[in-house]
């Protein structure tokens, strides 16, 4: 065992930890645990927000496999919206109107695994929204004025962005190191050659604000291990970031074990200013596009620390000073110093190095090794008002409040059960601001009533603000957040209605511009949705009637011409699959073709007055014979 | 104006009312509001359900163009779990796995706008959920033993059973009467001939429990009029039901004032135990392979009821004794008599008929117009354990209480903003619980946080154990609840874990069962998912990778061999656009062509253990050259 190193889980018990003793700490059930404070009246006040007033902030927590994100209110932790990401969502018309198609391109649905605020000076601006498709290699930005996504990209050279590196002290740069190595462009390669033809890249996107659109600006070549969870320097660590990472094994099969087995790991440490500056050198290969920095070949800004096997989560203290790696396998937390490894780096106190990157002296990085007693699977960390840490312990399910000071355990919690990620109020900015952390739970057992043998999953409210930590309230969750992010409510400006946009050619938004133009077999409808008809053509003898000859190629162009807050129409044709909705003011466009001769009635699917129920018509589709 | 029918909203003022007079009680924002009882800290503890404690109540929305059902407890209105139904969902593989695409058929969202409980003597039972798709007419059935989709069909005919008629007192037939009237089949034809070529249609659904499968019984061919809402008798009323009708006006066109100028539309009251008969004895004829009775020519076992324009709801009395209708444009309610029905059938107290169908004198069947002061849109009434009546007004915004018996009003409270439909504790069934009823509101307005242009609906639990009504909790809801109902908690009975099938030919339930064969160009595998790897061929090299040529049809059959409560696996392959779970004991399959060259990995998607990240492998597609 390498000096220094913490003494790690052997490959053996963490089987065993994935299975028998999985559920260890979870044997005793709800009913007699012994939080009974949970149960007190004044955390029923501390959670009940009364009607007339409002949560204090929002979470939005990705929505994992089921490609969404998820709004909630806190403290009442009430679920107010999924957005559509990545996945089809009726609801919205989302993977329905041509605007959305284009954006989700080939799939119809993503793997959402963590979200990311844009930031200014390393605090939340509550502008735009980030996040990753780990199954798809795609990155996505939301507009929090809307609430809505604006751009979707691929990134190619990559398998699987397990974790956007949240963002850069401004914006700069939002990183995707990639969870899988895979040949670059996912090209055919046997495993046999894992070592030498397989590739993990990280890569750096940019976002223009103007332009509302992202873009790779470069890539790096990572050795063929798994990078799992990063983070952005800050303060006097800005400029740098660090990404974990597992199978430095390069283990090609059974990961459980293989991957476990040696007993250390890497953080990475990329020094991103002085990869930018070789790009703009143009110390880079083009591959499939991109611009790759190879680190054996482009030497310098990227360097290696030693790590307890497996970590999971790596996370920069607020004032940017530390970096604390959680062992997940390993019973310890390690806190790293920037200010150590830039003295490392620059006195070139390596102890080797792996595919041409320097490995720095475990030693001459490491500030302190934290063990809270009996406090098992350490996965990720979140920051209060003090700086104090808060730490996820997935085996032991609690939440540890510690000192990255001193290394002293300073507060425990039980959580129920199996906490992966937590969330504190803006917890992972410079300035977070205490009152509340939210544990993500992956396991909630019997915590809510059954809805059969797969339970949602659960997050718990803890309360930050007394002598104790204190779970005050637990929240179902479908499946399956990852990663959390949460803002004062204040911060987001949202906009009532869209603006009418005069540039939009599809855009009607008076009952006379409406029309009903056939260029060959393409139909083209420029209709509006009021209160409460479809008005497709007012020339017409029946103005909400689309009639078309079968085989016509449909466009239906439908502005929504009720400027009020919260009108939204939908548009569906029955047996047509096709719904989509238009936002006050908003125009979308949904394409079919009319394969199916018949009549088909249409209508508003998205309750709008008393009279929604009339709110429809008819698509006649005549008959080619 | 026809005497005795109550006075109507005119075209004219129902326009405005669904544009400019919408909003007029909505005006005073949530923060003026008057309602601070709400406020108090009683409201907190009433709905604080703190940890190892669980709600009291399953409510069962529907989730309108989201397709799905949304699963609550009540009273603490968290959001327990979202149970995909009609439209695909990633987070469940939903849409993805070969079983459940086999029950979406050719769709990929719907429109579930009413659920109903399975009952035995009128009461629920706790075993099955149905609900319909208004989108692309069909019936689907859940079982509640795993909150799974067992059947969907498609019935043919109709177009937009926009409301299940809930199912009769021992769950003999769900009715699906259609909302638009459409050419039986679907078939084409001009409007102009709307009302000789245009048929509402009527299904009688039914549910063999031993096969899990439903069925259509018969149909019947009702006039080209829009099918609204409906209820079955109980009781003294059994082998009866009630359905509301408008646009009886067979307009074709801009229904919202067309469909809106006649005084009086009907309610079809169906003698269901007769038609039945009728069917037995041939009395129908073959249309598009179903059974379907034309009251024309197969006279007896329909007749109509007049009633004040376009009524939305009606709402069969607990004692089965009375039916009651919602004005929606009518400024009242009717209570109608099913034994004054029944003795003027007998008499034949006719007053015409529309259709063949037989008219029944209005006042010979109407025991009650009941007018609430200043109560405007009137649309659905629920009922409390003594028989007392809940009726959310839409344009007034208030739940009125009142009683059937007197037509006196009880109490009244205002709800934010526009209730569609409300849901008592067991408060259509033969014994309504009391206790709480939940306003189904369209609009939130600025009740939550803002989430862009369009907000959430919202849901308002009220108390009904005190003297007065009061509204104590208020949850957002995705779009969109039409219509729910609420169950006691212990009637439903969850599985923890599926059984083994020993007849499932594609479960392996041991590591020495699985393997991967070859047949031409189909590539069948038969894995397991374990915590925490896949075992596709426990004897290769690599067990957890797939590899397959260019163009190969795959199949992976999945099986989920940890027996253990909520420890559910996920399966997705990176690229490949697919991902499915499998439940504790469950097997599922996933098919895809391999029409992509290269390396992808794989990988479980369902947090699993500590060792969930390790959980991957790859999928190897050969390329052809």
């Amino acid at each position: 065992m390498k000096k220094g190193i913490i003494p790690a889980v052997t490959g053996l018990v963490a089987g065993v930890l994935a299975s028998t003793v999985f559920f260890a700490s979870t044997d005793v059930g709800p009913r007699s645990d012994a939080n009974t404070s949970s149960t007190t009246k004044t955390n029923a006040e501390k959670v009940y927000v009364p009607f007339g007033e409002q949560d204090e902030y929002y979470l939005f927590a990705s929505g994992g496999h089921s490609g969404q994100m998820f709004i909630y209110g806190v403290p009442s932790m009430r679920h107010i919206r999924t957005v559509p990401v990545f996945s089809q969502d009726s609801a919205t018309g989302w993977g329905w109107s041509k605007e959305s198609l284009e954006l989700l391109g080939d799939y119809t649905w993503g793997d959402l695994h963590h979200p990311a605020f844009s930031e200014t000076n390393g605090d939340y601006d509550g502008k735009w929204m980030f996040a990753t498709d780990v199954a798809n290699s795609r990155a996505a930005v939301m507009d929090l004025k809307t609430f809505t996504v604006k751009d979707i990209i691929e990134v190619p050279n990559t398998s699987g962005p397990h974790c956007a590196m949240f963002v850069t002290e401004n914006t700069e740069y939002m990183f995707l190191p990639t969870r899988f190595s895979v040949p670059l462009g996912s090209a055919y390669a046997s495993l046999d050659e894992y070592s030498s033809k397989y590739y993990g890249v990280m890569s750096a996107v940019q976002f223009d604000e103007e332009k509302e659109k992202l873009s790779i600006a470069w890539q790096v070549a990572l050795p063929p291990w798994s990078y799992d969870l990063s983070d952005a320097g800050k303060g006097p660590s800005h400029g740098w970031a660090v990404v974990t990472t597992y199978n430095t094994e390069e283990a090609t099969t059974n990961l459980e074990i293989n991957a476990s087995q040696a007993d250390r790991d890497f953080i990475v440490l990329f020094n991103w200013k002085e990869l930018e500056k070789m790009v703009a050198e143009g110390q880079y290969e083009e591959v499939n596009g991109q611009k790759i920095i190879f680190p054996s070949k482009h030497k310098g800004g990227i360097y290696l620390v030693p790590v307890a096997k497996s970590p999971h989560g790596v996370d920069v203290t607020p004032d940017g000073t530390r970096f604390i790696a959680s062992g997940k396998l390993a019973p310890a937390l390690t806190v790293f110093s920037f200010e150590k490894a830039f003295k490392a780096i620059e006195n070139q106190e390596f102890s080797g190095e792996k595919y041409g990157i320097p490995i720095l002296n475990y030693e001459s990085v490491m500030e302190r090794e934290v063990n809270p007693e009996n406090a098992l699977g350490p996965l990720h960390t979140q920051f209060d008002d003090k700086g104090m840490a808060y730490t996820t312990m997935f085996i032991s399910s609690e939440i540890v409040k510690w000192d990255p000071n001193t290394g002293e355990t300073l507060d425990r919690v039980p959580v129920q059960y199996s906490p992966g990620h937590s969330v504190a109020a803006e917890g992972d900015t410079v300035s977070p601001d205490g009152k509340y952390i939210v544990a993500l739970n992956k396991i909630a057992k019997d915590s809510y009533l059954s809805v059969g043998p797969s339970h949602p999953e659960s997050m718990q409210l803890i309360d930050l603000s007394g002598p104790k930590m204190e779970v005050i309230q637990s929240a179902p969750v479908n499946p399956e957040p990852h990663y959390a992010q949460m803002i004062k409510a204040d911060k987001i400006k949202t906009i009532e209605v869209y603006d009418k946009d005069p540039n939009n050619p599809y855009a009607v938004y008076s009952q006379d511009q409406t029309r009903i133009e056939r260029k060959g077999n393409e139909v083209h409808v420029y209709g509006i949705a009021m209160r409460s008809k479809f008005i497709f053509d007012a020339k017409a003898k029946r103005p909400d009637v689309i009639e078309v000859n079968e085989g016509d190629k449909v466009f239906v162009h439908l502005t929504n011409i009720d400027f009020d807050e919260d009108i939204t129409h939908g548009f569906a044709i029955n047996q047509y699959n096709l719904n989509i909705e238009v936002q006050p003011g908003q125009t979308s466009t949904v394409e079919f073709t009319a394969n199916k001769a018949g009549t088909y009635p249409l209508y508003c699917t998205n309750f709008c007055s008393a009279l929604h129920q009339e709110m429809s018509g008819y698509l006649l589709v005549k008959p080619k014979n």
